[in-house]
Protein backbone atom coordinates (compact mmCIF):
# COMPACT_ATOMS: atom_id res chain seq x y z
CA UNK A 1 0.00 0.00 0.00
CA UNK A 2 1.53 3.49 -1.50
CA UNK A 3 1.46 6.16 1.52
CA UNK A 4 3.28 7.45 4.56
CA UNK A 5 2.91 7.08 8.00
CA UNK A 6 2.30 9.91 9.94
CA UNK A 7 1.89 10.99 13.50
CA UNK A 8 0.67 14.40 14.46
CA UNK A 9 1.60 15.52 18.00
CA UNK A 10 -0.69 17.95 19.65
CA UNK A 11 -3.71 16.93 17.26
CA UNK A 12 -6.32 18.16 18.76
CA UNK A 13 -4.44 22.02 19.02
CA UNK A 14 -5.28 25.38 16.69
CA UNK A 15 -2.28 23.88 14.19
CA UNK A 16 -3.26 20.20 14.81
CA UNK A 17 -6.52 20.67 14.08
CA UNK A 18 -5.48 22.73 10.38
CA UNK A 19 -2.67 20.06 9.68
CA UNK A 20 -5.31 17.02 9.71
CA UNK A 21 -7.65 19.33 7.30
CA UNK A 22 -4.44 20.39 4.83
CA UNK A 23 -3.76 16.47 4.49
CA UNK A 24 -7.23 15.72 3.39
CA UNK A 25 -7.61 18.71 0.98
CA UNK A 26 -4.25 18.13 -0.59
CA UNK A 27 -4.97 14.29 -0.94
CA UNK A 28 -1.70 14.12 0.25
CA UNK A 29 -0.30 9.62 0.31
CA UNK A 30 -1.56 8.75 4.13
CA UNK A 31 -1.21 5.04 4.81
CA UNK A 32 -1.50 5.49 8.52
CA UNK A 33 -2.11 8.31 10.71
CA UNK A 34 -1.98 8.10 14.00
CA UNK A 35 -3.38 11.71 16.15
CA UNK A 36 -1.37 11.96 19.70
CA UNK A 37 -2.75 14.28 22.36
CA UNK A 38 -0.70 15.82 24.52
CA UNK A 39 -1.62 18.50 27.07
CA UNK A 40 1.51 19.76 27.36
CA UNK A 41 2.29 20.13 23.14
CA UNK A 42 -1.25 20.85 22.23
CA UNK A 43 -1.38 23.30 19.47
CA UNK A 44 2.33 23.83 20.27
CA UNK A 45 4.37 21.15 18.55
CA UNK A 46 3.59 19.22 15.47
CA UNK A 47 6.19 16.63 14.36
CA UNK A 48 5.05 15.49 10.92
CA UNK A 49 7.45 12.35 9.52
CA UNK A 50 10.41 14.03 10.24
CA UNK A 51 9.26 18.18 10.42
CA UNK A 52 9.67 19.26 13.32
CA UNK A 53 7.37 22.63 13.40
CA UNK A 54 8.70 23.48 17.07
CA UNK A 55 11.47 25.79 17.90
CA UNK A 56 13.41 23.41 19.08
CA UNK A 57 16.86 22.85 16.02
CA UNK A 58 15.54 25.60 13.75
CA UNK A 59 18.83 27.16 14.49
CA UNK A 60 21.01 24.14 14.13
CA UNK A 61 23.38 23.68 10.89
CA UNK A 62 22.49 20.84 9.52
CA UNK A 63 18.84 21.28 10.03
CA UNK A 64 17.43 22.77 7.08
CA UNK A 65 14.56 25.85 7.99
CA UNK A 66 12.40 25.30 4.67
CA UNK A 67 9.82 27.73 2.88
CA UNK A 68 9.34 26.02 -0.02
CA UNK A 69 8.56 28.86 -2.63
CA UNK A 70 11.86 30.35 -1.47
CA UNK A 71 14.49 27.87 -0.46
CA UNK A 72 13.52 24.03 -1.35
CA UNK A 73 16.56 23.42 -2.26
CA UNK A 74 18.05 23.25 1.31
CA UNK A 75 15.75 20.31 1.97
CA UNK A 76 18.56 18.36 0.03
CA UNK A 77 21.19 18.68 3.15
CA UNK A 78 19.06 17.08 5.73
CA UNK A 79 19.97 14.45 7.95
CA UNK A 80 16.37 13.28 9.33
CA UNK A 81 14.97 16.54 10.84
CA UNK A 82 13.87 19.87 9.03
CA UNK A 83 12.31 23.01 10.71
CA UNK A 84 9.33 24.54 9.89
CA UNK A 85 10.08 28.68 10.32
CA UNK A 86 8.74 30.56 13.06
CA UNK A 87 5.10 31.42 11.51
CA UNK A 88 5.76 35.36 11.84
CA UNK A 89 8.89 34.90 9.56
CA UNK A 90 6.78 33.25 6.93
CA UNK A 91 4.17 35.47 6.55
CA UNK A 92 7.18 38.34 6.07
CA UNK A 93 9.48 36.63 3.93
CA UNK A 94 6.74 35.01 1.65
CA UNK A 95 6.62 39.01 0.31
CA UNK A 96 10.27 40.51 1.58
CA UNK A 97 11.96 37.50 -0.32
CA UNK A 98 10.76 37.87 -4.12
CA UNK A 99 11.53 41.94 -3.90
CA UNK A 100 15.05 40.54 -2.12
CA UNK A 101 15.79 38.15 -5.36
CA UNK A 102 15.71 41.03 -7.67
CA UNK A 103 16.52 44.25 -5.24
CA UNK A 104 18.99 42.72 -2.77
CA UNK A 105 17.39 43.66 0.72
CA UNK A 106 19.82 44.91 3.34
CA UNK A 107 17.46 45.15 6.44
CA UNK A 108 13.76 46.01 7.56
CA UNK A 109 12.10 47.47 10.49
CA UNK A 110 9.32 45.14 10.87
CA UNK A 111 6.06 45.71 13.69
CA UNK A 112 3.77 42.39 14.24
CA UNK A 113 0.32 41.80 14.40
CA UNK A 114 -0.36 38.33 15.82
CA UNK A 115 -3.02 36.65 16.50
CA UNK A 116 -4.32 34.51 19.58
CA UNK A 117 -4.17 31.55 17.65
CA UNK A 118 -0.63 32.15 16.94
CA UNK A 119 -0.71 30.87 20.96
CA UNK A 120 -2.50 27.98 20.22
CA UNK A 121 -6.53 26.96 20.73
CA UNK A 122 -6.18 28.16 24.76
CA UNK A 123 -5.13 31.34 22.94
CA UNK A 124 -8.45 31.20 21.17
CA UNK A 125 -10.16 30.31 24.01
CA UNK A 126 -8.85 33.04 26.55
CA UNK A 127 -10.18 35.94 23.74
CA UNK A 128 -13.40 34.18 23.15
CA UNK A 129 -13.94 33.83 27.13
CA UNK A 130 -13.05 37.37 27.99
CA UNK A 131 -14.75 39.12 24.72
CA UNK A 132 -17.54 37.08 26.00
CA UNK A 133 -17.56 38.35 29.90
CA UNK A 134 -17.06 41.91 28.09
CA UNK A 135 -19.10 42.40 25.14
CA UNK A 136 -21.82 43.68 27.11
CA UNK A 137 -20.19 46.19 29.29
CA UNK A 138 -20.26 50.32 28.85
CA UNK A 139 -16.22 50.97 26.94
CA UNK A 140 -16.99 54.42 28.24
CA UNK A 141 -13.46 54.85 29.67
CA UNK A 142 -11.49 51.55 28.18
CA UNK A 143 -11.28 50.55 31.51
CA UNK A 144 -13.71 47.49 31.18
CA UNK A 145 -10.93 44.85 30.52
CA UNK A 146 -9.97 45.29 33.81
CA UNK A 147 -12.89 43.35 34.92
CA UNK A 148 -11.61 39.74 33.69
CA UNK A 149 -8.98 37.83 34.67
CA UNK A 150 -6.05 36.59 32.64
CA UNK A 151 -4.87 32.70 32.36
CA UNK A 152 -2.53 32.01 29.06
CA UNK A 153 -1.44 35.97 28.46
CA UNK A 154 -0.03 38.15 31.35
CA UNK A 155 -2.88 40.88 30.76
CA UNK A 156 -6.54 41.03 29.45
CA UNK A 157 -5.79 40.52 25.75
CA UNK A 158 -9.40 41.76 24.94
CA UNK A 159 -9.57 45.33 23.69
CA UNK A 160 -6.00 45.51 24.64
CA UNK A 161 -2.51 45.18 23.07
CA UNK A 162 0.45 42.97 24.14
CA UNK A 163 3.83 44.20 22.92
CA UNK A 164 4.82 40.74 24.71
CA UNK A 165 4.89 37.83 22.39
CA UNK A 166 7.29 34.57 23.92
CA UNK A 167 9.68 35.68 26.50
CA UNK A 168 12.45 38.32 27.03
CA UNK A 169 15.85 38.16 26.29
CA UNK A 170 18.72 40.98 28.07
CA UNK A 171 19.00 42.55 24.80
CA UNK A 172 15.71 44.04 25.64
CA UNK A 173 14.07 42.03 22.66
CA UNK A 174 11.65 38.83 22.33
CA UNK A 175 12.08 35.61 21.45
CA UNK A 176 9.77 36.28 18.61
CA UNK A 177 11.71 39.68 17.51
CA UNK A 178 15.40 38.07 17.56
CA UNK A 179 13.80 35.07 15.66
CA UNK A 180 12.38 36.85 12.87
CA UNK A 181 15.98 38.48 12.21
CA UNK A 182 17.89 34.42 12.60
CA UNK A 183 15.71 32.78 10.80
CA UNK A 184 15.35 35.27 8.07
CA UNK A 185 18.89 35.05 7.93
CA UNK A 186 19.13 31.24 7.36
CA UNK A 187 16.54 31.10 5.23
CA UNK A 188 17.39 33.89 2.86
CA UNK A 189 21.16 32.61 3.05
CA UNK A 190 21.99 35.94 4.02
CA UNK A 191 24.17 36.19 7.21
CA UNK A 192 24.36 40.18 7.20
CA UNK A 193 20.81 40.92 7.11
CA UNK A 194 19.21 42.92 9.90
CA UNK A 195 15.80 43.05 11.00
CA UNK A 196 14.38 45.60 13.44
CA UNK A 197 11.42 43.84 14.99
CA UNK A 198 8.33 44.77 17.71
CA UNK A 199 5.73 41.82 18.10
CA UNK A 200 2.40 42.98 19.54
CA UNK A 201 -0.32 40.49 20.22
CA UNK A 202 -3.81 41.58 19.23
CA UNK A 203 -7.16 40.87 19.86
CA UNK A 204 -8.22 38.70 16.96
CA UNK A 205 -8.64 35.18 16.36
CA UNK A 206 -6.60 34.34 13.07
CA UNK A 207 -3.85 35.73 10.72
CA UNK A 208 -0.58 37.45 11.28
CA UNK A 209 -0.01 40.88 9.51
CA UNK A 210 3.71 42.55 9.33
CA UNK A 211 3.89 46.01 8.51
CA UNK A 212 7.37 46.26 6.41
CA UNK A 213 9.87 49.13 5.59
CA UNK A 214 12.94 47.04 3.69
CA UNK A 215 16.42 49.10 1.91
CA UNK A 216 17.79 47.30 -0.82
CA UNK A 217 20.84 47.54 -1.98
CA UNK A 218 19.49 48.31 -5.72
CA UNK A 219 16.99 51.05 -6.69
CA UNK A 220 13.25 49.90 -6.39
CA UNK A 221 10.18 52.10 -7.80
CA UNK A 222 6.85 50.95 -6.70
CA UNK A 223 6.03 49.61 -10.26
CA UNK A 224 8.66 47.16 -10.33
CA UNK A 225 7.91 45.91 -7.21
CA UNK A 226 4.47 45.74 -7.56
CA UNK A 227 5.04 43.78 -10.83
CA UNK A 228 7.44 41.14 -8.13
CA UNK A 229 5.18 40.47 -5.68
CA UNK A 230 2.04 40.01 -8.03
CA UNK A 231 4.40 36.93 -9.67
CA UNK A 232 5.35 35.30 -6.49
CA UNK A 233 4.36 31.91 -5.38
CA UNK A 234 1.75 31.82 -2.81
CA UNK A 235 1.48 35.27 -2.81
CA UNK A 236 -1.84 38.00 -3.99
CA UNK A 237 -0.99 41.28 -4.35
CA UNK A 238 -4.18 43.10 -3.05
CA UNK A 239 -3.63 46.86 -3.40
CA UNK A 240 -5.85 48.92 -4.29
CA UNK A 241 -5.83 51.58 -1.69
CA UNK A 242 -8.61 53.79 -3.43
CA UNK A 243 -10.99 51.07 -3.64
CA UNK A 244 -10.24 50.19 0.23
CA UNK A 245 -8.62 46.96 -1.23
CA UNK A 246 -5.76 45.78 1.68
CA UNK A 247 -5.17 42.90 3.10
CA UNK A 248 -6.64 42.40 6.08
CA UNK A 249 -6.71 38.96 9.04
CA UNK A 250 -10.43 38.94 7.28
CA UNK A 251 -9.77 38.02 3.97
CA UNK A 252 -6.87 36.13 4.49
CA UNK A 253 -7.88 33.66 7.39
CA UNK A 254 -8.49 30.29 6.25
CA UNK A 255 -6.52 30.73 2.97
CA UNK A 256 -2.91 29.16 1.65
CA UNK A 257 -1.80 32.21 0.24
CA UNK A 258 -0.44 35.22 2.18
CA UNK A 259 -1.68 38.75 1.22
CA UNK A 260 0.55 41.63 0.36
CA UNK A 261 -0.15 45.11 -0.23
CA UNK A 262 -0.32 49.09 0.67
CA UNK A 263 3.37 48.82 -1.40
CA UNK A 264 4.43 52.42 -1.33
CA UNK A 265 8.00 54.05 -1.62
CA UNK A 266 9.92 54.18 2.00
CA UNK A 267 10.07 57.96 2.76
CA UNK A 268 13.07 57.44 5.16
CA UNK A 269 15.05 55.02 3.47
CA UNK A 270 16.70 55.67 -0.07
CA UNK A 271 15.83 52.34 -1.64
CA UNK A 272 13.56 51.43 0.40
CA UNK A 273 9.87 50.31 0.13
CA UNK A 274 7.19 49.50 2.82
CA UNK A 275 4.29 47.55 2.51
CA UNK A 276 1.78 45.41 4.76
CA UNK A 277 1.45 41.83 4.47
CA UNK A 278 -0.79 39.56 6.29
CA UNK A 279 -0.86 35.80 6.00
CA UNK A 280 -3.05 32.96 7.81
CA UNK A 281 0.20 31.38 10.61
CA UNK A 282 -1.63 28.02 11.34
CA UNK A 283 -2.20 27.67 7.64
CA UNK A 284 1.51 28.74 5.65
CA UNK A 285 2.38 30.06 8.62
CA UNK A 286 2.49 26.26 9.57
CA UNK A 287 0.46 23.53 8.79
CA UNK A 288 0.12 24.15 5.14
CA UNK A 289 3.99 24.71 4.51
CA UNK A 290 5.13 21.54 6.97
CA UNK A 291 2.79 19.32 4.39
CA UNK A 292 4.48 21.24 0.95
CA UNK A 293 7.99 20.59 2.76
CA UNK A 294 6.59 16.84 3.01
CA UNK A 295 5.06 16.75 -0.56
CA UNK A 296 8.30 17.59 -1.92
CA UNK A 297 10.45 14.93 0.43
CA UNK B 1 -16.62 87.74 36.96
CA UNK B 2 -13.40 85.78 36.28
CA UNK B 3 -13.67 82.61 34.22
CA UNK B 4 -13.42 82.33 30.28
CA UNK B 5 -16.45 82.20 27.78
CA UNK B 6 -16.19 78.69 25.98
CA UNK B 7 -17.73 77.08 23.51
CA UNK B 8 -17.26 73.48 22.32
CA UNK B 9 -18.38 72.21 18.92
CA UNK B 10 -19.00 68.54 19.12
CA UNK B 11 -19.80 68.01 22.85
CA UNK B 12 -21.31 65.20 22.65
CA UNK B 13 -18.41 63.18 20.72
CA UNK B 14 -15.74 61.20 22.14
CA UNK B 15 -13.47 64.06 22.29
CA UNK B 16 -15.88 67.06 23.16
CA UNK B 17 -17.24 64.08 26.05
CA UNK B 18 -13.75 64.22 27.59
CA UNK B 19 -13.08 67.87 27.20
CA UNK B 20 -15.75 68.73 29.34
CA UNK B 21 -14.36 66.35 31.59
CA UNK B 22 -10.97 67.53 31.79
CA UNK B 23 -12.44 71.31 32.28
CA UNK B 24 -13.93 70.42 35.61
CA UNK B 25 -10.93 68.43 36.76
CA UNK B 26 -8.30 70.82 36.50
CA UNK B 27 -10.54 73.78 37.40
CA UNK B 28 -10.20 75.28 34.94
CA UNK B 29 -12.01 79.38 34.98
CA UNK B 30 -15.36 79.02 32.77
CA UNK B 31 -17.35 81.89 33.06
CA UNK B 32 -19.87 80.41 30.47
CA UNK B 33 -19.88 77.05 28.63
CA UNK B 34 -21.75 76.33 25.68
CA UNK B 35 -21.91 73.05 24.22
CA UNK B 36 -22.67 72.90 20.17
CA UNK B 37 -23.46 69.51 19.42
CA UNK B 38 -23.16 69.00 15.91
CA UNK B 39 -23.89 65.87 13.99
CA UNK B 40 -21.18 66.70 11.28
CA UNK B 41 -18.40 67.56 13.20
CA UNK B 42 -19.49 65.02 16.34
CA UNK B 43 -16.67 63.53 18.18
CA UNK B 44 -14.15 65.44 14.97
CA UNK B 45 -13.89 68.71 15.92
CA UNK B 46 -13.65 70.88 18.91
CA UNK B 47 -13.03 74.71 18.97
CA UNK B 48 -11.76 75.42 22.27
CA UNK B 49 -11.73 79.34 22.80
CA UNK B 50 -9.42 79.59 19.31
CA UNK B 51 -8.00 76.74 19.53
CA UNK B 52 -8.17 73.94 16.88
CA UNK B 53 -8.51 70.78 17.18
CA UNK B 54 -9.48 69.73 13.68
CA UNK B 55 -6.50 69.24 10.93
CA UNK B 56 -7.43 72.42 8.91
CA UNK B 57 -4.95 75.15 9.92
CA UNK B 58 -2.06 72.74 11.22
CA UNK B 59 0.22 72.99 8.96
CA UNK B 60 -0.50 77.11 7.85
CA UNK B 61 2.65 78.86 8.98
CA UNK B 62 1.28 81.37 11.11
CA UNK B 63 -0.62 78.79 13.32
CA UNK B 64 1.38 77.35 15.93
CA UNK B 65 0.97 73.86 16.38
CA UNK B 66 1.84 73.07 20.03
CA UNK B 67 2.56 70.70 22.38
CA UNK B 68 2.92 72.25 25.94
CA UNK B 69 5.85 69.63 27.02
CA UNK B 70 7.93 70.16 23.53
CA UNK B 71 6.98 73.86 21.86
CA UNK B 72 4.73 76.04 24.41
CA UNK B 73 6.81 79.11 23.10
CA UNK B 74 5.27 78.95 19.63
CA UNK B 75 2.28 80.43 20.97
CA UNK B 76 3.58 83.35 21.19
CA UNK B 77 3.31 83.73 17.30
CA UNK B 78 -0.17 83.25 17.55
CA UNK B 79 -2.68 85.14 15.29
CA UNK B 80 -5.83 83.92 16.68
CA UNK B 81 -5.84 80.55 16.06
CA UNK B 82 -3.52 77.74 17.46
CA UNK B 83 -3.62 74.29 16.42
CA UNK B 84 -3.78 71.11 18.38
CA UNK B 85 -1.48 67.96 16.81
CA UNK B 86 -3.39 65.20 15.01
CA UNK B 87 -3.11 62.39 18.68
CA UNK B 88 -0.73 60.09 17.15
CA UNK B 89 1.51 62.60 16.33
CA UNK B 90 1.49 63.75 19.63
CA UNK B 91 1.75 60.07 21.73
CA UNK B 92 4.80 59.34 19.50
CA UNK B 93 6.58 62.46 20.40
CA UNK B 94 5.55 62.74 23.74
CA UNK B 95 8.18 60.10 24.06
CA UNK B 96 10.60 60.89 20.88
CA UNK B 97 11.32 64.70 21.85
CA UNK B 98 12.61 64.06 24.75
CA UNK B 99 15.22 61.71 23.43
CA UNK B 100 15.87 64.43 20.68
CA UNK B 101 16.57 67.24 22.70
CA UNK B 102 19.77 65.08 23.96
CA UNK B 103 20.43 62.53 21.25
CA UNK B 104 18.52 64.85 18.05
CA UNK B 105 17.07 62.66 15.80
CA UNK B 106 17.18 62.47 12.14
CA UNK B 107 14.49 59.58 11.03
CA UNK B 108 11.77 56.96 12.57
CA UNK B 109 10.00 53.89 11.76
CA UNK B 110 6.79 53.87 12.97
CA UNK B 111 3.81 52.11 13.33
CA UNK B 112 0.60 52.94 15.35
CA UNK B 113 -1.81 50.93 16.76
CA UNK B 114 -5.14 52.99 16.81
CA UNK B 115 -8.03 52.63 18.76
CA UNK B 116 -11.82 53.16 17.57
CA UNK B 117 -12.34 56.27 19.49
CA UNK B 118 -10.09 57.89 17.37
CA UNK B 119 -12.73 58.00 14.98
CA UNK B 120 -14.96 58.99 17.33
CA UNK B 121 -18.14 58.11 19.27
CA UNK B 122 -19.12 56.35 16.11
CA UNK B 123 -16.29 53.84 15.84
CA UNK B 124 -16.92 52.97 19.25
CA UNK B 125 -20.17 52.32 18.63
CA UNK B 126 -19.45 50.49 15.57
CA UNK B 127 -16.88 48.39 17.37
CA UNK B 128 -19.74 47.49 20.31
CA UNK B 129 -22.34 46.79 17.84
CA UNK B 130 -19.98 43.88 15.96
CA UNK B 131 -18.43 42.68 19.57
CA UNK B 132 -22.14 42.08 20.59
CA UNK B 133 -23.13 40.10 17.56
CA UNK B 134 -20.10 38.44 17.56
CA UNK B 135 -19.30 37.65 21.07
CA UNK B 136 -20.77 34.27 20.77
CA UNK B 137 -19.97 33.01 17.14
CA UNK B 138 -17.69 30.64 16.68
CA UNK B 139 -14.27 31.85 15.94
CA UNK B 140 -12.88 28.29 14.02
CA UNK B 141 -11.99 30.11 10.58
CA UNK B 142 -11.74 33.56 12.16
CA UNK B 143 -14.48 34.24 9.69
CA UNK B 144 -17.30 35.08 11.44
CA UNK B 145 -16.67 38.36 10.65
CA UNK B 146 -18.65 38.72 7.83
CA UNK B 147 -21.97 38.76 9.68
CA UNK B 148 -21.29 42.09 10.59
CA UNK B 149 -21.93 45.11 8.26
CA UNK B 150 -19.81 47.91 8.57
CA UNK B 151 -21.19 51.83 8.66
CA UNK B 152 -18.26 53.65 9.91
CA UNK B 153 -15.32 51.90 8.10
CA UNK B 154 -15.38 50.24 4.78
CA UNK B 155 -14.44 46.68 6.44
CA UNK B 156 -15.55 44.85 9.82
CA UNK B 157 -13.38 45.70 12.50
CA UNK B 158 -14.14 43.36 15.27
CA UNK B 159 -11.44 40.67 15.12
CA UNK B 160 -9.69 42.76 12.39
CA UNK B 161 -7.20 45.59 11.41
CA UNK B 162 -7.55 48.18 8.92
CA UNK B 163 -4.24 49.57 7.58
CA UNK B 164 -6.33 52.35 6.70
CA UNK B 165 -6.51 55.37 8.86
CA UNK B 166 -7.88 58.71 6.77
CA UNK B 167 -8.00 58.90 3.11
CA UNK B 168 -5.51 57.62 0.75
CA UNK B 169 -2.60 59.89 -1.00
CA UNK B 170 -1.31 59.76 -4.37
CA UNK B 171 2.12 58.62 -2.43
CA UNK B 172 0.04 55.50 -1.19
CA UNK B 173 0.43 56.72 1.78
CA UNK B 174 -2.61 58.29 4.25
CA UNK B 175 -2.93 61.54 5.11
CA UNK B 176 -2.88 60.01 8.80
CA UNK B 177 0.79 58.40 8.37
CA UNK B 178 2.07 61.96 6.14
CA UNK B 179 0.49 64.13 8.85
CA UNK B 180 2.52 62.16 11.42
CA UNK B 181 5.91 63.33 9.41
CA UNK B 182 4.68 66.91 8.56
CA UNK B 183 3.31 67.43 11.96
CA UNK B 184 6.41 65.98 13.91
CA UNK B 185 8.82 68.28 11.68
CA UNK B 186 6.57 71.63 12.33
CA UNK B 187 6.27 70.92 16.46
CA UNK B 188 10.14 69.93 16.99
CA UNK B 189 11.25 72.29 14.30
CA UNK B 190 13.14 69.65 12.33
CA UNK B 191 12.31 70.32 8.18
CA UNK B 192 14.70 67.58 7.40
CA UNK B 193 13.51 64.73 9.83
CA UNK B 194 11.66 61.82 7.92
CA UNK B 195 9.15 59.62 9.30
CA UNK B 196 8.25 56.27 7.05
CA UNK B 197 4.57 55.80 9.88
CA UNK B 198 1.98 52.87 8.56
CA UNK B 199 -1.43 53.62 10.67
CA UNK B 200 -3.59 50.51 11.84
CA UNK B 201 -6.45 50.52 13.22
CA UNK B 202 -7.08 47.94 15.86
CA UNK B 203 -9.90 46.40 17.49
CA UNK B 204 -9.33 48.44 20.86
CA UNK B 205 -11.66 51.38 22.17
CA UNK B 206 -9.48 53.61 23.67
CA UNK B 207 -5.51 54.82 24.02
CA UNK B 208 -3.82 54.84 20.54
CA UNK B 209 -0.25 52.82 20.72
CA UNK B 210 3.19 53.07 18.48
CA UNK B 211 6.06 50.93 17.84
CA UNK B 212 8.81 53.17 17.12
CA UNK B 213 12.84 52.70 15.44
CA UNK B 214 14.39 56.09 15.75
CA UNK B 215 17.77 56.71 14.70
CA UNK B 216 20.00 59.78 16.50
CA UNK B 217 22.93 62.13 15.08
CA UNK B 218 24.42 61.44 18.24
CA UNK B 219 25.70 57.74 20.19
CA UNK B 220 22.83 56.57 22.22
CA UNK B 221 22.67 53.84 25.07
CA UNK B 222 19.75 52.38 26.43
CA UNK B 223 20.55 53.49 29.95
CA UNK B 224 21.06 57.54 28.63
CA UNK B 225 18.02 57.18 26.95
CA UNK B 226 15.81 55.14 29.99
CA UNK B 227 17.44 58.28 32.49
CA UNK B 228 15.83 60.97 29.54
CA UNK B 229 12.78 59.59 29.20
CA UNK B 230 11.60 58.51 33.46
CA UNK B 231 12.34 62.46 33.31
CA UNK B 232 10.18 63.52 30.79
CA UNK B 233 7.05 65.94 31.56
CA UNK B 234 3.66 64.02 30.88
CA UNK B 235 5.38 60.62 30.40
CA UNK B 236 6.02 57.39 32.35
CA UNK B 237 8.91 54.86 31.79
CA UNK B 238 7.02 51.87 32.22
CA UNK B 239 9.91 49.41 31.17
CA UNK B 240 10.35 46.00 33.47
CA UNK B 241 9.22 43.76 30.63
CA UNK B 242 11.08 40.66 32.82
CA UNK B 243 7.74 41.58 35.66
CA UNK B 244 6.14 41.69 32.36
CA UNK B 245 5.79 45.45 32.76
CA UNK B 246 5.09 47.65 29.62
CA UNK B 247 2.96 49.92 28.05
CA UNK B 248 -0.61 48.71 27.53
CA UNK B 249 -3.86 50.55 25.88
CA UNK B 250 -5.43 48.73 29.30
CA UNK B 251 -3.33 50.99 31.41
CA UNK B 252 -2.63 53.87 29.90
CA UNK B 253 -6.66 54.41 28.80
CA UNK B 254 -7.87 57.30 31.30
CA UNK B 255 -4.81 58.57 32.20
CA UNK B 256 -2.76 62.09 31.51
CA UNK B 257 0.13 61.00 31.19
CA UNK B 258 1.64 58.80 28.09
CA UNK B 259 3.44 55.31 28.97
CA UNK B 260 6.76 54.37 27.14
CA UNK B 261 8.85 51.16 27.51
CA UNK B 262 10.20 48.28 25.49
CA UNK B 263 13.45 50.44 25.45
CA UNK B 264 16.18 48.40 23.30
CA UNK B 265 18.94 49.14 21.31
CA UNK B 266 17.66 49.39 17.51
CA UNK B 267 19.36 46.46 15.79
CA UNK B 268 19.31 48.03 12.66
CA UNK B 269 20.43 51.19 13.17
CA UNK B 270 23.82 52.36 14.39
CA UNK B 271 22.60 55.23 16.80
CA UNK B 272 19.22 53.60 16.93
CA UNK B 273 16.60 52.92 19.55
CA UNK B 274 13.23 51.22 19.53
CA UNK B 275 10.57 51.60 22.02
CA UNK B 276 6.96 51.17 22.01
CA UNK B 277 4.66 54.34 23.45
CA UNK B 278 0.84 54.34 24.34
CA UNK B 279 -1.14 56.98 25.41
CA UNK B 280 -4.94 58.12 25.54
CA UNK B 281 -5.13 59.73 22.21
CA UNK B 282 -8.90 61.59 23.60
CA UNK B 283 -6.98 62.90 26.88
CA UNK B 284 -3.32 63.59 25.83
CA UNK B 285 -3.96 63.16 21.99
CA UNK B 286 -6.88 65.75 22.16
CA UNK B 287 -9.21 67.30 24.99
CA UNK B 288 -5.72 67.56 27.90
CA UNK B 289 -3.75 68.93 25.18
CA UNK B 290 -6.19 71.64 24.44
CA UNK B 291 -6.64 72.13 28.11
CA UNK B 292 -3.15 72.50 28.67
CA UNK B 293 -2.70 75.19 25.29
CA UNK B 294 -5.54 77.08 27.12
CA UNK B 295 -3.72 77.43 31.06
CA UNK B 296 -0.74 79.14 28.94
CA UNK B 297 -2.80 81.42 27.24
Amino acid sequence: MKGYHIAVVGATGATGTELLRVLERRSFPVASLRPIASARSAGKLVRFRAIDKSSAFRMEAHVPLVIPEINADDLRQHRGVIANPNCTTTVMLMALYPLHRVFTVRRVFATSFQAVSGSGARGVEELQRQIAALATASPSHGRQDRQVTPELYPHPIAFNLLPHVDSFLESGYTKEESKMEEEARKIMHLPEFQASVTCVRVPIYRAHSVAVSAEFEQPVSVEQAREVLAKAPGLELVDEPLSNRYPMPLTVSGKDNCEVGRVRRDCALANGLSFWVSGDQLLKGAALNAVQIAELL
